[in-house]
């Protein structure tokens, strides 16, 4: 009967102070996106392991956590390996899911369908400061809509969330998929190669032009290609005179509708959303994951020196998973590194209501005990938070105590 | 890349409808008890497998979905058994970690603790229809108060909670675990045998006095014995007069403080309730878990045809578990129970805003779009919902499928 007292490793209990903070962000994230017209949708945790392996999660198909078979089916006596042992388990996103729910469920789904999704994730990463092994992911996706209209929809209704969490002075960073192969086939790479020479460009904020220059040549690409591919992210401007001057100079490289639908996208964001931000675009921007087909984006705020959340459309995903063709963007904002954020600068829930603690001396008669209880429930009626405890022996520690919860007031009732 | 489409076993998927209520049940329940003054917590969904397997559970723990080890620590080859290939598991219900948070962190936690919890749980049950073996729990637990005013507390909580929620009609069900025993040892019983007079005392509902009756002759107690039982649920009410008649009948079984208890219970959510329901003194409620120890309620609902929620007082368990006493009550909503009689009623959440569609023709030029999405702004910062989606070749199938969505309104754009 030992109690390991710890959470398990790499997870974490949440505070009630933390918990406040939580709850107010879910409430602002669902109203917000409910507002854009996006509709909640949940998933079970545990999801068949044969669609978790799938090569759609790359490398986090290595981080799940397996769940063994039960029962008649977990023969240990015969199994060979891993895979016999487990049936299912824990999603390591919510995309696959995602494309579960709807391959399953198309035909009482409009067109497009732009899905809400919160939920738990887990991932079997190394632990470290900051990142857990369960958190909370929370998707925006529209799929079936092949225009530009799906990504400015999702920029808008993440940007309106942004502000209304009161984030400021944040940048939206926009690339396009088929631009960087583009210009890496105007600068002579091999498609074979794409994957490598964008996992270097990747680094260009950390390494700079010269760290991503040393590391293509090392690679062992030409250096004509590697200076024909530099001097384009010395030329292009980081704004809509960049797009401009990518579609005359990949003229050939890339169909003239990519920069098009590039600057529809950052125009009519500018033109309509409000907030404290700015559109960049960003010719070095990579986003890990392979399946991005084109637009992609990505929040940068400086307060925590990285990324809040990003996305992108991946065309081929859902299609190559359930077997029929489905055009889609999603935007994943990071919920656990706003909510450190917010806990880190202080963030007061706007609106909580006071709380109050009544202190009940022990031994408290029936009717005045009644009494108190109906004064408790009038001030709730009121919109108060009132909690009704008994009062301890050292009542200057129990306040205490209550303060750090949340009470701001307190109310004596003795015993005569 | 095959995929499998309908969730695991026993899981389910849920959809927009479904979610709508249960995002506003959540939010009432949280709320609700917030009001009350009860912090909301939560804990990791993987438990360690010591935790979850340490006889606190009762036959949850033999529906555990238990995690696979990971890396080195998996050893197939040297496994003699299932113990050896697992390291934690999913968590079969709240009160197990709240043990564990409790003994992790109760040197910052007030006392008493009152702690809210609402959080998925999983069983791998017999799937059966409308249970399923993931599902939402949503515990209160006030730890460290040894009163009654525990108990109140709780049972107004959960009475102002299913007010909001419109429900009607209900019964309180309350009795306490040492009435039983007192029962049971002034009918002649022994002690080793109360479990399982109990078993089939709880069957009363069902089978009739009789079949109780029968069954307790059945299992060899003596004829003496179960008639002196039986005569007691005749003649005791189900009323403050039936615990007032207890206490003189079992005076010399029981210390007269249980029944002054159980009236001062009644009495006070009597005077100080609102809603439509009523309390009832039920000698033959025995509620499953062993590890009550005092006062256990239940709430009948006959719309439901059973429970649809229930807690009790278990002094013991924590301090058995963490090694340092504390007492503790609780009280657990059936969450998707009252989700199912919701939908089943045709509830409509209250408030909802109205949701509109804006339809867009394919190619609209930026400049129109840009007013376009401003006027879906504007209309949201008045509190409306726009979703604004590209028109569909088949327009009257789009709208069809937005209805079911819960749009009602539809602004189309045309190209020109």
């Amino acid at each position: 009967m030992s109690l390991k007292k710890k959470p398990v490793t790499g997870m974490k209990d949440i505070t009630p102070e933390e918990m406040r903070i939580r709850d107010y962000v879910i409430r602002v994230i669902k109203d917000t996106y409910s507002s854009f017209g996006f509709s909640s949708i949940e998933t079970p945790c545990v999801e068949h392991i044969e669609n978790l392996s799938s090569k759609q999660g790359g490398e986090n198909e290595k981080l799940i956590f397996k769940i063994l078979k039960r029962g008649e089916k977990l023969q240990l006596d015969t199994a060979q390996s891993e895979a016999d042992l487990v049936d299912s388990g824990l999603r390591y996103d919510l995309t696959v899911p995602l494309s579960r729910y709807y391959s399953n469920n198309a035909n009482e789904l409009p067109t497009p369908f732009k899905a809400l999704q919160m939920g738990n994730v887990w991932r079997a990463d190394r632990p470290q400061r900051g990142r857990f092994r369960q958190f909370m992911q929370c998707d925006i996706d529209i799929l079936g809509d092949p225009s530009c209209m799906a990504e400015i929809d999702l920029i808008l209704a993440m940007s309106t969330l942004l502000n209304k969490l009161e984030f400021k002075d944040y940048v939206i960073r926009i690339n396009d998929r088929k631009l960087l192969k583009a210009m890496a086939a105007y600068s002579g790479f091999e498609e074979k190669d794409y994957d490598t020479v964008f996992i270097i460009l990747d680094k260009m904020d950390k390494i700079g032009l010269d760290g991503v220059r040393e590391e293509l040549e090392n690679a062992g690409f030409s250096k004509e290609s590697v200076d024909k591919y530099l001097i384009l992210f010395k030329e292009i401007t980081r704004d809509k005179d960049g797009i401009k001057a990518c579609a005359e100079k990949l003229a050939g490289f890339a169909d003239s509708s990519v920069c098009d639908n590039l600057l529809t996208i950052v125009e009519s964001v500018e033109a309509t959303a409000e907030g404290d931000f700015r559109m960049e675009f960003d010719p070095t921007l990579v986003r890990g994951m392979s399946y991005y087909t084109g637009p992609i984006f990505e929040i940068a705020m400086e307060e925590y020196g990285g990324s809040v959340g990003g996305g992108g459309r991946y065309d081929q995903m859902i299609g190559r998973f359930t077997g029929k063709d489905t055009c889609a963007v999603g935007f994943s904002v990071g919920f656990e590194r706003i909510v450190m954020l917010l806990m880190e600068k202080g963030f007061k829930v706007p609106g909580e209501t006071q709380r109050t603690a009544f202190l009940i001396e022990k031994g408290m008669p029936t009717e005045r005990m009644a009494d108190i209880l109906k004064e408790a429930a009038a001030a709730r009626r009121q919109g108060k938070s009132v909690s009704v405890v008994q009062m301890q022996k050292n009542k200057k520690f129990q306040k205490q105590q209550l303060e750090e919860q949340g009470f701001g007031d307190f109310k004596e009732f003795f015993n005569n």
